[in-house]
């Protein structure tokens, strides 16, 4: 899964669509501009330390291979993120300081779809072999997923060691990858992929996967990270301030359960041509909203076809599951949690108290979480 | 390897043997005493967060499994350095603090346990099966790794967000297991089971992947949460200053390295009897320090048995390298490094300024070194 990327800017003007495609490559392409510091800084530090040429190499290929590569989502929403907050363009360190920040986000994509892909026994990542299975990598990709985990507290001391936010941007950043390991291990523990046991499975343990796996790195990180560069006081420092960062929490976190619940929807319902991939939540015992939105709704009979035949790799098992979800009427459900979805969060972003940061350089306004909400609402793909 | 316990207080009147061994087994008791407060305000935090019960219970096996069990020689010296640092007994909340550093160093040991085992195919540790090798946990393992590391930070912000070296403390953690890292990194590239080629080996490429991968976080690091926590500022105040850390670094890398080689030629060298394991660094085809003075004084002829024999599972094969060292004159190589070694680390001990921390609480005791050195000289397991 991967966020949709936020607009890059705060104007309002909607473009015509070769403009907007133009404008959101070049603002790609500027991000992109300080992966290659942020890189070439850390191989720097492994020469200082006399690393060998070969481990230099080495390390630039997995850092080239494994954070770069993707949607970049979630890096570039922290720039935008930040642009929204001011209200303005950013200077050219401002921009660079908020790069930095994102690229931080993509450092910590990188090594947990890295190890992630290890313990699911993946094949392919983003189009081609994951990086385990690459030659001469194996299992030194779990190193490889430490060192990029640890790469991201070298550029943020690098950059940010001298800021009055430096050790709530270390505590953010510990917080959040801690929520995502507890995450994946209820994943882990829930949905084995050898293992099918739907018993395990219910709507409830499905929220809590998809909070602590994906919503809070994904949705909450990014925004969070902005609110810290723009100065916003991580603690209250009155009784009556508004606490920024809960603000944030209480829509992103939800946000982010909405966008992984359609996500696991499109794995089910998209065509491969709509979501440029096979869906395989089924075959691969994913614990997925549609499984358990079914289990919850199953008779007897209808639970006993799931059980016989979720998690199994064989397309006519995957059949008889998806004829269970259409009598169920999976697809109507969801539209419904959809709609709802986007009614509560919409009023929830309604209702953020749009206050000034008390440096005065910044406001929390809603645009912050509408962008990411407009988005995603009715996506296809 | 697994470094020597430094003795628990800095008296110096040596205690018969039964009554040095009782101290010793209370002095463990009280620092596992720690252990379990530590575990179970981290399985208190998952219940916070609403985790299954399931994840609790699978999160406290991981922990017990892999944690405690070691000889905790590292997590020890913390208490040891501290107490000898301020040259008295510590009040109750001092020994606290001290043993959780020690727990951090220990749970960072654990960390790298678990993942190097995966990566090097292990089938024990410490006389039970590896982690990712028990019931139920295969890959997830990689995750369990993570999640020894991330409750490294949970346990220092809870008990030390408040001081005044938290940020020291974070960030020498961070540099101390991204070395770690960097270490194991230029270790596999060297010698991968699989594949032998010793023309990749030599004493200095040894030398780096020692201290890399072991001096820094199983001698330095314990002191240096050690300074930190006595208050020894991380920064020099003023330009004479002396930089404690950096008279640390000087004494326990050699240390470490030394430490390390000797551990390498005691897999080669000890009985069973001895070391209480059967070396196995010939056929594992292992970067150890005795290949690699065989190497630098092999002739073409020993050369080529060398590169046909090591690294191969097969007794005979084995032997003939064995054959080679013994040719070489490792043993005699060794002692004369070892000597020479043990003069070089004393001479830096004496050469260390013992100068009081500018709080006036703590004075850099050369005993500090000199504790860990004797601990180690002429050691036989």
């Amino acid at each position: 899964m991967a966020p949709i990327a936020t607009s890059p800017t705060s104007s309002s003007a909607p473009l015509p669509p070769a403009a907007a495609k133009d404008k959101k490559a070049a603002a790609r392409k500027r991000f992109e501009g300080v992966y290659a510091v942020v890189r070439d800084d850390l191989l720097e530090d492994f020469r200082k330390h006399n690393m060998p040429e070969e481990a230099i190499e080495y390390y630039q290929r997995s850092m080239d291979y494994n954070v770069p590569g993707g949607k970049l989502n979630r890096g570039m929403s922290v720039v935008d993120s930040v642009a929204i907050l001011k209200g303005r363009e950013l200077t050219e360190s401002e921009y660079f300081q908020a790069a930095v920040l994102g690229w931080a986000v993509e450092w910590m994509q990188a090594y947990f779809l890295v190890s992630d892909d290890i313990m699911d026994a993946s094949i392919t990542r983003r189009g081609q072999p994951c990086w385990y299975r690459t030659e001469g990598v194996g299992f030194m990709a779990i190193n490889d997923a430490l060192i990029l985990e640890g790469a991201i507290f070298q550029m943020i001391r690098k950059h940010f060691r001298k800021e009055p936010f430096y050790v709530d941007l270390i505590d953010l950043l510990h917080e959040v990858s801690y929520q995502t390991e507890m995450g994946q291990l209820v994943d882990l523990i829930t949905a084995p992929e050898h293992s099918v046991d739907l018993s395990k499975f219910s709507l409830s343990r499905h929220s809590t996967i998809v909070i602590y796996k994906t919503a809070y790195y994904s949705f909450y990180l990014p925004v969070a990270l902005s609110l810290l560069l723009c100065g916003f006081p991580a603690e209250k420092q009155n009784e009556t301030d508004p606490d920024f960062y809960k603000i944030a929490l209480d829509i992103l976190v939800p946000l982010g359960e909405y966008f992984q619940i359609q996500d696991d929807y499109l794995d089910y319902s998209g065509t491969p041509e709509q979501i440029g991939k096979i869906g395989t939540d089924i075959v691969d015992n994913k614990c997925s909203w549609c499984i358990n939105t079914a289990l919850a709704r199953a008779n007897p009979a209808q639970r006993a076809i799931l059980d016989a035949n979720y998690g199994r790799k064989d397309p006519e098992a995957e059949a008889r599951v998806k004829t269970v979800f259409v009598e169920l009427g999976v697809d109507a459900v969801y539209a419904e949690y959809e709609a709802a979805s986007y009614e509560r969060i919409n009023a929830l972003i309604d209702a953020v108290p749009e206050v000034p940061c008390p440096n005065g350089d910044a406001v929390l306004r809603r645009a912050v979480f509408r962008t990411f909400l407009e988005k995603i609402y009715k996506r296809t793909k």
